[in-house]
């Protein structure tokens, strides 16, 4: 068995999203993804997947040039090669720092995010060289399936006219019962039985009563309300105040640990995050501030499986409940997830997924939700088939592209629709 | 390949142990380890080492038992099967709290200790049955070899005369000048650069004058002193000042986090411990006052390998140092220490290890320190062999003993050279 990595490849591909609103716009027609391939000397190829943005293939690149002749299995050494490679970087990108719904994008988390879509590439390589699944390989998974929640989305029915996109037949949703028929259809079709609704995208009080109407509609489930830091403390404790006996969580009401302490120190209602706490050097602060319940971790923030493995034993020692965050992704990352999340102890909270809303994909079978959760593949290495023309064809969309789509901006989306439309600046309300 | 755990074998052994002092008492001339076999279903066989003491072995039976028919892989599950034996010790063993140089021996500790046993056994087996190195199944190492200090007592020449006991020709350590003899002799024969007096046994003011004269014998080595917390906050901050430019750190000064916050508060010479955090519950105070900068890790406390990396990334994420704590152990546990140390970033300070002290050993042959470091093996699993005469001859030596020396106790050691004795009350001084 020869573990040594003899070629890497990286495919940026575009796969469609549908016109979900959110605080910053609205997403665009496409969104970048970069696909990882590592193979061995054996000729085992394992496959990740991260953000695919500008920056991170700036930085995959460099990166994909030092793997080659490493251990397949030299997983800590990932860390090793970001920081060589983040010496260039820092050059390349300077120091990062756009914001948005991602959180802070530090170089550091942007450099992270590409050790992730390596790290899990390897790991599936590793497996299916082993014939041990993912799970196994970070020390077995303690539940046979995880649980997901419905990801409900305030949305219009299709992009604007005239734009180049895909379309779908989940109509419009943008008042109370428009949340309520789409998460029954979430219902239907997948089974979850918890529910988030993303939020930040009409005045509080229309957000209330959606969650008001879930409540109705779904007596007794788990409910979230996420809208992404939009809120001022006034505005959060409110809203926690109102909305406090259906919340399961609130997430990320206000922007930022300090208002976030704020927040917490007001409520009973448990606040979550995936903004203010995304790398391991921005929770001290926030657990010494008692300003988070649940991180939600995103494995490529985090700089992947081992690392989310982590940040569950940080939590768990602070008494702190983990779930997983999720940005549109396709079945690479969330077979990742569901590996990952089955080997956590004491995950208690539904994680979240976008993948219902991607209609493409990037594998041979789709990953299909039972009874609101999804079986832990136990098949070597991630369980998941590349489908090398549905990867071509999402390549080719990216090629094409005239560099409109290949950075992810959803306040440019939403000026196709509202001329002059920006970010509002936060909180917004 | 069939990873199934078909066999389980509890070997308890007596190890010969110097005349070694500490505040409690002395080392026994034997002190009782678990030598711990897990085999697959193809025969490949795994070996762990721990504790050896009653408890542990009331506890490790019904374990031993739960993990026939479990996979090798199921590294994760092993907290499971510790949950439900739990059960049973919680009625067994009673909500135990012996205090001693173990810190305070919590029901938990325990039944961690015992698990670190049988996830070091299953990591080796593991490792021999997939051709890789226990380090590769941690992530991989990030070093080639691990620094060790030498690990310096007070000691007697001898055992008390009419006690059977193996004998050795480092004679008596008990003033300055024997113990610089004795560091000597630690760098001839080892080639360590870095030294720990394990101090607690004499007034301060001699255990000053004895770091003075290694301060003078190796200018500019790490020097450390671990009076097990035989000091009050008074005493401790006086040695800390006396002190302050030769030490690496002072460990466990005083006894329990509250006092070791205000020794702490008081100097700039780092604090480290193995006494007051051993347990992931008690992170949280003592990272959040402030208590210590430097984690000694007993992988056996804190749950096995894959635990003390969990443990690491706490400690890094909060800006803690990590190193590790040893007890009397053999050649299984230093290999065990060896591997994940290789994998643990960010490892500034040489780690402790008993084993020169140990002439006996259940290997074929012992590791060996060149220049103060062991090489990381790279063979399959531990990459150490057990050599089953050298086995069954030390557990003939604990089938024989009448149940004086199956329970570490140092200061019942102490009372046949002192009649009377007991472990003094702490603050001692």
């Amino acid at each position: 068995m020869n573990l040594t990595i003899t070629d890497v490849r990286l495919t940026p591909v575009l796969v469609a999203d549908p016109p979900l609103l959110n605080t910053q716009g609205v997403h665009q027609p496409y969104t970048p993804r970069l696909i990882v391939e590592v193979e061995t000397a054996d000729g085992v190829v394992g496959v990740g997947e991260t953000y695919g943005d500008t920056k991170y293939l700036e930085l995959a690149r460099p990166f994909a040039e030092r793997l080659r002749g490493r251990q397949v299995s030299d997983l800590n050494g990932l860390f090793t090669v970001a920081d060589e490679v983040a010496v260039d970087a820092a050059r390349v990108l300077g120091q990062t720092d756009v914001g948005g719904l991602r959180g802070v994008q530090t170089a550091d988390k942007l450099r992270l995010s590409v050790v992730s879509g390596f790290e899990v590439a390897c790991l599936d390589a590793l497996g299916r060289a082993l014939g041990l699944p993912v799970h196994a390989l970070l020390g077995g998974k303690v539940r046979d399936s995880v649980e997901y929640s419905a990801y409900l989305f305030y949305r219009w029915a299709a992009h604007p006219a005239g734009v180049p996109a895909e379309t779908d037949d989940w109509g419009a949703a943008l008042d109370p019962a428009g949340v309520v028929a789409q998460a029954r259809r979430f219902t239907e079709r997948h089974g979850f039985t918890s529910f988030k609704l993303k939020g930040g995208v009409f005045p509080p009080e229309e957000e209330i009563a959606a969650v008001r109407a879930l409540a109705e509609a779904f007596p007794g489930h788990p409910l979230r309300l996420d809208p992404n830091g939009a809120w001022s403390v006034a505005t959060s404790l409110k809203v926690a105040r109102e909305l406090g006996d259906v919340l399961e969580y609130l997430e990320d009401p206000a922007l930022g640990t300090p208002a976030m302490a704020e927040v917490a120190a007001g409520t009973g209602v448990p606040l979550a995050t995936n903004m203010c706490v995304t790398t391991f050097g921005e929770i001290e602060e926030a657990f010494t501030r008692g300003a988070v319940q649940v991180i939600l971790s995103d494995h490529h923030y985090w700089g992947g499986l081992r690392n989310t493995r982590q940040l569950a034993a940080v939590c768990r020692t602070f008494g702190v409940g983990v779930s997983m965050h999720s940005n549109t992704h396709l079945g690479i990352s969330l077979a990742a997830m569901t590996h990952v999340a089955a080997t956590v102890p004491g995950l208690h909270h539904a994680c979240d997924s976008h993948y219902p809303w991607q209609s493409e994909d990037v594998l041979t079978e789709r990953l299909v939700f039972e009874g609101g959760r999804l079986a832990v593949p136990d098949a070597p290495g991630l369980g998941v088939e590349l489908d090398r023309e549905r990867l071509r064809r999402l390549h080719r969309r990216w090629l094409d592209d005239d560099g409109t789509l290949r950075d992810r901006d959803d306040a440019a989306a939403m000026r196709v629709a509202e001329p002059g439309w920006t970010a509002p600046a936060v909180p917004r309300w």
